[in-house]
């Protein structure tokens, strides 16, 4: 061993991590040099901390957590059901400050599709769309449309800067993508990449997993690695620089996402917060959200797997469940909130334990893919600095509206997947059009109900009304580009008192009727 | 043409139905004969006027019906979510009912699996839960186990009078499916079959329509063809013999129908109800249920083809949909009631206008399937009755207890379909358990959380907690008879405080883990 190696070595035993050298000898000297490389970035006294402290919190016992939830009281709660009256005040004030360019918006987009089956990031994604529009151009181009809302009203230029996290896996094809397609029309000055960091799988006893025999395990540190990135890569400071003041935080996967959402971020200023949750009501006490309470007085989002029957079942009086804000992972800080967070709270932040079946090599060098969890990955969460809020609110928006997670491919039964993205926004583009006047009508010229046969069901006269629509495609196809409406505005005047046959499509060239194949 | 024939003419040209013999010569003696025998059962003075006042119905506008719409009252409404303090009265008085034998179920089983894809009659279907129980086994079931609770209170023999409506298409079948099984242990005198009547179909000019030279396309007369069966069949007073003073009216495909629910009886009997319905709370303003609301002032089921955007958007204070009592086709009549609709009002029902696609012979005698509309079935529904109700209440349940339709075959974003029928039932069952004291644990004994992940997410963590629950298959694989318990009562004993590895089977042999496949 060369002098460089032994030091290593040394520190490597003295982290009761030795075994990574275990294959040493085995390495070619390219091999070598990439683990050094790897392995010498690495702080294992952080690493080993990071483990002990979150494998204490994880054996901690949850049982009691019951006894120390108290749901969202209604005085930090807004509603765009409940507060219909404010709406517009909200969504003023919200436009306002976007049009002195105060507001960012930061995109948490670390992940692969893993569960969706592909591996290129989540945001490159066509759920089958009649556009073909990927979630990445979908949210710039309603970055855009709000620009130039906001321009509308204030008539100065305005300018919403993207930042967008990546992980180590994504960041090249993620960058590429963008570049390729021109930053779907963005300034590609206002769209910042940054990354964020990644982990080690530790085994049960806290050993540094290895997937090979000179590669080491490594995973994203989760979406709250977010705070530790953006202290890292200098982005608190680019935003001050830039004059932020607010900043929407959102998850990549969500085709309905209201990036910048003037009426979410108005009612936040409105009521001088500096943390924010967007969430929508859990009706079903067994669906499989988080959602957002007070525990110990301090809010956090408490994760569907650590909440018992009765806690989850529990009602008010108006009969709606008492846990019921269902977190949909959209935040707004304030910028000095943030800041606050990267440079002082962030190493208060727990990693969380997520037990994992990680493949590893066994101590012949042989890839092992275990049947069952044999270690770790440690993440942080993107809501764990909710607790550190001065001033927390909460905004209830509506599911059909404003929430269609992508998470899994298509199957027989499948929730939060790409058909059910699809239909998600060509349902929500097809009420825009009815309520700015305009009806669709089948192939016989007969108009559509507006609620059309889904097989949704609860009639049962269902068989009676599949007639009514014979011929027409369901959900009604109907797809109108972010560079038309942000949220529904300026449509009536194409589509007032007009009858259009499906596949409808409104873009920038105006309003189309798409021909069917084969029809 | 012999005299009889001549005088059948004679009739059909009367009624403009001339062609229905254009085809006579061509027939063989056996199917002039069939074809007779169809046609002299058939009033057309009676026939023609209900095309005449269904199509005069149909194509009255209902563009107004929004602004007639008003939604339930709450003084008439029970809710199980926020009237939880008097739901065990009402169960106690139900069971009360029950046990004095004045309790009948009536089950609206006419339909065929036409669009599960299967010939059968839709209660012989299995959805795919582990005992591989059809639907009229569950619902048998439920009413024994009934008849035993009501029978431990109450220390007096009782029965719950089965009235099963099949049609002319289902009967043979139902009735030998019955038999086979033994009327699944209920006594065969209590179940009793009646036949629903059949209608022609009929073009756009009232003309009946050939499916072959010498057959008429007949269709069943919707299942509010109930109220004249109950007339034509002696049901009414085979009621009236046996003591029956209430009577719970359901469709066949919902796999959680609570048959003959006490609380919901026994509320509507507290009520001084004459008429009631069971919904669940609509949500989303689209889904596709029927909601039930005042028209006029009187009460009746809005299908939601009938319904504006605008009308199923609006909302009340609280933030609830305003017209949200979707109709799950469960529903509660005294006896003097539907007697009074029988003997009485029936034929002032009118008949609704289903447009539809029928095959058909043309001038050649060849069968035509048409792509479009070319005709109209006509239906009566089973709701039209709650006009006449002098008293009507709505009973508000949760759907994830209560409502899982069986309507579709299995597909890719498929609603109502085997596999969420099957979900829903062992989702219940996991939650019984649950809430009865006992645990779930995965294959490495590891506690599974009461609200597995099922992939509906919502969560940004989604892929930190699959893994708590590796090697479990989702949702909890857990069925339990409803020979051991109709609601979830009675399972303390049997699992409190132990553990069980799915596949969990709970009936009259004891708790069982069933072996998986494979494993």
């Amino acid at each position: 061993m060369d002098p460089k190696t032994s030091k290593l070595a040394q520190r490597l035993a003295e982290a009761g991590q030795s075994h990574l050298l275990q294959f040493w000898t085995a390495l070619s000297p390219e091999e070598q040099a990439s683990l050094t490389l790897d392995l010498e970035a690495m702080d294992f006294k952080e690493i080993n901390g990071f483990f002990k402290n979150a494998m204490e919190m994880s054996s901690n016992s949850k049982e009691k957590m019951d006894a120390r939830m108290e749901p969202v009281p209604r005085e930090v709660l807004g509603s765009v059901t409940r507060d219909r009256d404010n709406l517009k005040d909200w969504e003023v004030k919200g436009l306002h400050c976007i049009g002195q360019s105060k507001v960012a918006v930061l995109l948490l987009a670390g992940g692969q599709g893993t569960r969706l089956g592909v591996s290129y990031p989540k945001g490159m994604y066509d759920v089958g769309l009649p556009s073909h529009k990927t979630l990445f151009q979908i949210q710039a181009e309603r970055i855009l449309k709000l620009e130039q809302l906001a321009e509308q009203t204030h008539t100065t230029k305005c300018l919403i800067p993207w930042y967008i996290m990546t992980s180590g896996r994504t960041m090249g094809m993620t960058k590429e993508f963008f570049s390729r397609h021109n930053y779907f029309g963005l300034d590609k000055n206002n769209v910042i990449f940054f990354q964020q960091g990644m982990l080690p799988a530790m085994d049960f006893s806290g050993k540094i997993i290895l997937e090979g025999k000179g590669k080491l395990s490594m995973a994203p540190d989760g979406n709250g690695g977010l705070y530790r990135a953006l202290g890292n890569e200098g982005i608190v400071d680019d935003m001050e620089k830039r004059g932020i003041k607010f900043i929407h935080v959102y998850c990549v996967d969500n085709v309905l996402v209201k990036v910048a959402d003037p009426a979410f971020i108005g009612f936040c200023v409105q009521k001088g917060a500096d943390c924010g949750a967007k969430v929508v009501e859990k009706t079903n006490p067994t669906e499989a959200v988080g959602v957002v309470c007070k525990v110990d007085g301090r809010y956090q989002v408490v994760e569907y797997s650590e909440i018992t029957l009765p806690t989850a079942e529990k009602r008010s009086a108006d009969g709606r469940l008492m846990f019921n804000a269902g977190n949909v992972a959209n935040h707004f800080f304030t910028l000095p909130f943030l800041k606050d967070i990267v440079q002082k709270h962030e190493p208060e932040l727990q990693h969380h334990v997520a037990r994992k079946k990680i493949p590893h090599v066994d101590s012949q060098g042989q890839l092992i893919k275990p049947d069952k969890p044999n270690g770790i990955k440690m993440e942080k969460f993107v809501f764990d600095i909710f607790q550190f809020a001065k001033t927390f609110v909460v905004y209830e928006v509506l599911r059909e509206d404003e929430f269609s997670p992508l998470k899994n491919a298509d199957s027989q039964d499948g929730k939060d997947t790409p058909t059910t993205a699809k239909h998600a926004l060509m349902s929500l583009h097809h009420r825009w059009v009815l309520n700015a006047g305009g009806h669709f009508v089948d192939e016989n010229g007969t108009h559509v109900p507006a609620i059309p046969r889904d097989g949704a069901a609860g009639s049962v006269t269902d068989d009676v009304n599949i007639n009514l629509k014979d011929g027409t495609d369901l959900p009604i196809k109907c797809e109108i580009s972010p560079l038309v409406s942000y949220g529904g505005e300026g449509l009536d005047e194409m589509v007032k008192g007009r009858e259009f046959r499906p596949t409808l499509m409104i873009d920038q060239n105006g309003v189309h009727e798409l021909v069917k194949n084969g029809v």
